[in-house]
């Protein structure tokens, strides 16, 4: 393949950008890359596992997060708490403010504004979210006392209302979201508070584990679109490699590499591991995902829909 | 503070490097500042969180984790499972290959070599983690049904014999270990398989939620290492936040506050959400914390057992 | 401004896109930032400095590089000779190949390849832009003994007939290129051989420094488009510095302040040097170039064709 | 090799430290590899080109730069004009300030202050440098006209009598020290208004990519320790090539491969170009060179001094 110089033309769409770009060079390529292999999964039937972390629903891509559900790219979706906290909030009203990296932290505080990089989060947004859990698990604990963790998502995802919302079309659309870590956040907070009340209120973690590894079998194509790293990551990569390995991968991340980081491991490195299979379609994109991730879903959309796919 | 020209001279010592890279400029006089917070947490009898991810124990940092919570500088660990399974590994008698982050992933996989960066991991070793781990959770099992992570991280430490293991250091000297993924690794596999044929084990996660935010008071003053982000710096985090937020902070991290990350979140933007207080001595240090840790470590055990407190 | 989800429509324009990444978080909210900087500093009447590696004209940015110049967007041009090298070699007809940051650097070696992270350049390449170098400077030394930079590069611009050219469409619209650098690369190799011929042959630096220092006036307004750091970034910023700081400044870069770096310096670090001015309109967008550079300009492009400016 | 658990013992030199790393993993064991080669360097008597950027002047490695320089680890210095600048201003007296990259920016520049990352340089530093550029520079004018930017340097550091100068030390050890963008800056600057009142004080730059090119021989070997991108490393690497390739490769910086940039390309990559020979020792260490060069750097001495090399 050969560098082809880009050129601007009046109206391109975001489609037309990317296809160029599979001819710039760096990591335009790799996005390039990265969209035909989620354009291909899809095509392929495979089952998609979409992973991402807690500030990126902190960010505007959560309404594409629950798009990217919606039209069908994410079968099997694995996040942190925070996501679910922040989903929420959103769902039930609540708005987040752009600032700057630089704002002053002290007064921030004062005011109770809480930073995440350039986004504001106020104190009342978690009051708010406080007052709807603690109701929705009463609700939840009279329905039965033992919950494995994506069945209480689930639940959770069937009060919510708002179609931007990542839990609300997961559980309309039947995509189960998984969290490894539900405890670390405000909601295992409240999850503690709830449980001091009704001591057999028992959150199970090892039998959702049994769910997400029967969510796919071997004999399923299995992809992976991860955005950031961390224990989403892992743990998509990890149920993926026990069933015999990943036919398409795609990560989205800031980090590299050099450090060892489960973030900056590469789709390489997951072949030594069986995770990515040696023939996948597999590319791994350096950047931030509220850059990255927009250009390559919005381009794989639309080639989908001209397809008559989605 | 004037930026003064470094020389070498014949002998120094770690802790001599650290004290003249005070006054070098960048990164380096941020690593002085951390070296001194650590002192400092020590010296005023702060309850110190130490937090790490799983890459770190798989490299040889391991020994120095074990030593750090031995000498008294760490009272409460958080991690992910990866480090649970990769101190039991090497406590039981595996070692880890040093090659390239250029290897040939192929090749490795048919080998059965498991790579992270430039380290790998054997499958047998594992194989042999399987064996160990199947018969300690028979002998848990016989013990009681329900266990909060913490108190099964215990109880695994005290299986364990060799005196550079994080878990047995830990147990030893009761220093609690909490990993609020429990289930993301090897381990939760193996928590699954086995609940398979006992259904009644429990693995209590909001328990254990309890535990942490438990184990300090908001009248402690306290203090934090954290290596690296992800769950583990977050989990740390937010239960001190739970408890009247940060007297000292150290973070060494890869990662940038550009992309609002847990990793890369710095000690200010935890000053806005009452994470770390407003006058606390806190510091960021930028670098691969296989060598930033062991000079800020290693000057810190120095200049403490100088003045006879270790 | 708050947070707003973003949602894929169908038939979207990479303005839209770039539109709506305003309301997202962390560096898209800086792109589009960037993109309102350089609108404004057209429609003002700003000088323009635009800044760039040689790796940039190696991917297939060079083309929109060109087209900003020609479309008035570039007033001075500030670059390293790799550009100029590239430049000439893809004008002259020479093609590079896209590979992958994994190739096998030995095997290129020996099939004559030239590894630029995953781009390759082949010898031939520089053996046809030696012997247009060297015809080249036999007519310019016809012409007079003693040139200044951005003089002989202008002549060399004149030489070139692609329009594609960067070279070209700055000599065809009055645009300097300068290169305080000029001897570093194979282009300082030529010049040095053909000085040992023509040793009154000689090439000025400083008398080229008069040159972009009269380029622009304290009463000019001014503005910077720096993509990436080193020589080329700072060069921009002292002139502008020395003629009374910037109104506008747009950095893309993959590098981060925390090392001191000229590539991470950000606009708010320039303001201590009075290189930016303190009410400028200033943004850093942290990613690789060869995506954020085309989504910004191409949105630029639109936005300011259809209010009819260029 | 095989991973090792790391453990402190007391009154470790930063020998010690280097050792232990070098089985650590991640970027610890480059590091160690890093020293390695330039032990092997010196003991093989290689040629040694040394780079760094200007902001490692601006930190307290000047000092270790000039003591590299004295104890015969550089034989060829290649830098920016920035290093030139800020070594003088050190040598007649100035003192930088550490400050926080945290700073407000527009405070610090009504108060006449310049940030470079965390640390300040003040107006009058500035003052200073240019009165003893200018006498200097007429001094210089009367000994000749044309001075090769080399020569001009070496001059320059016979007149300063600081032996933590680089500029000294390097003259009085007959290193000369290669500067191809000797107009960028302050520098420049001063010889613009000198040659304003001299027109015929020319600068040469092509004269002095002979220098540098005839500073070695393809029968020399041949190493380079680079810190940092830009001019500096790929001036040295390119001559390198020119002469037949490198059989030592050292690269400190905090940039990755993935966009391509000079900073970020590897060792690897200079294989493909023939700067690096297949076999030669080489080493890439991802840190911030405030820290990474000290440690290496003393080990190094150490190492050299124990045997009676240096």
């Amino acid at each position: 393949m050969k560098v082809e110089d880009i050129i601007w033309k009046e109206g391109m769409s975001v489609k037309d950008l990317t296809d160029s770009l599979g001819n710039v060079g760096f990591q335009s390529v790799q996005l390039n890359n990265a969209k035909n292999a989620i354009v291909k999964m899809k095509k392929e039937g495979a089952k998609i596992f979409f992973t991402f972390t807690a500030n990126m629903v902190t960010s505007g891509l959560r309404g594409l997060f629950a798009q990217t559900i919606k039209l069908g790219l994410a079968d099997i979706i694995v996040t942190t708490v925070g996501s679910v906290e922040e989903d929420i909030m959103k769902a039930i009203g609540e708005k987040f403010d752009i600032g700057t990296f630089k704002a002053d932290d002290v007064e921030l505080y004062e005011k109770g504004e809480n930073r995440v990089g350039n986004l504001f989060i106020r104190n009342e947004s978690y009051y708010k979210f406080e007052d709807f859990t603690q109701e929705f698990l009463e609700k939840a604990y009279k329905k039965k006392r033992i919950w494995p963790v994506s069945e209480l998502l689930k639940e959770l995802g069937l009060e919510l209302k708002d179609k931007n919302s990542i839990l609300h079309q997961a559980a309309k659309n039947n995509v189960p979201v998984f969290c490894p870590g539900i405890t670390d956040g405000a909601f295992g907070f409240h999850l503690f508070m709830f449980k001091e009340k009704h001591p057999d209120f028992i959150v199970e973690v090892v039998e959702d584990f049994k769910n997400i590894l029967l969510s796919v079998s071997h004999d399923d194509k299995k992809g992976v679109i991860c955005l950031g790293g961390g224990i989403s990551k892992h743990h998509a990569l990890f149920v993926c490699l026990l069933n015999g390995g990943l036919d398409y991968a795609v990560y989205l991340t800031t980090e590299h590499q050099t450090d060892g980081s489960m973030g900056g491991a590469t789709t390489d490195e997951a072949k030594s591991w069986g995770k990515v299979k040696d023939d996948s379609d597999a590319a791994t994109v350096i950047g931030d995902a509220t850059i990255t991730f927009p250009i390559i879903m919005m381009s794989v959309f639309e080639e989908l829909k001209k397809e008559g796919i989605i």
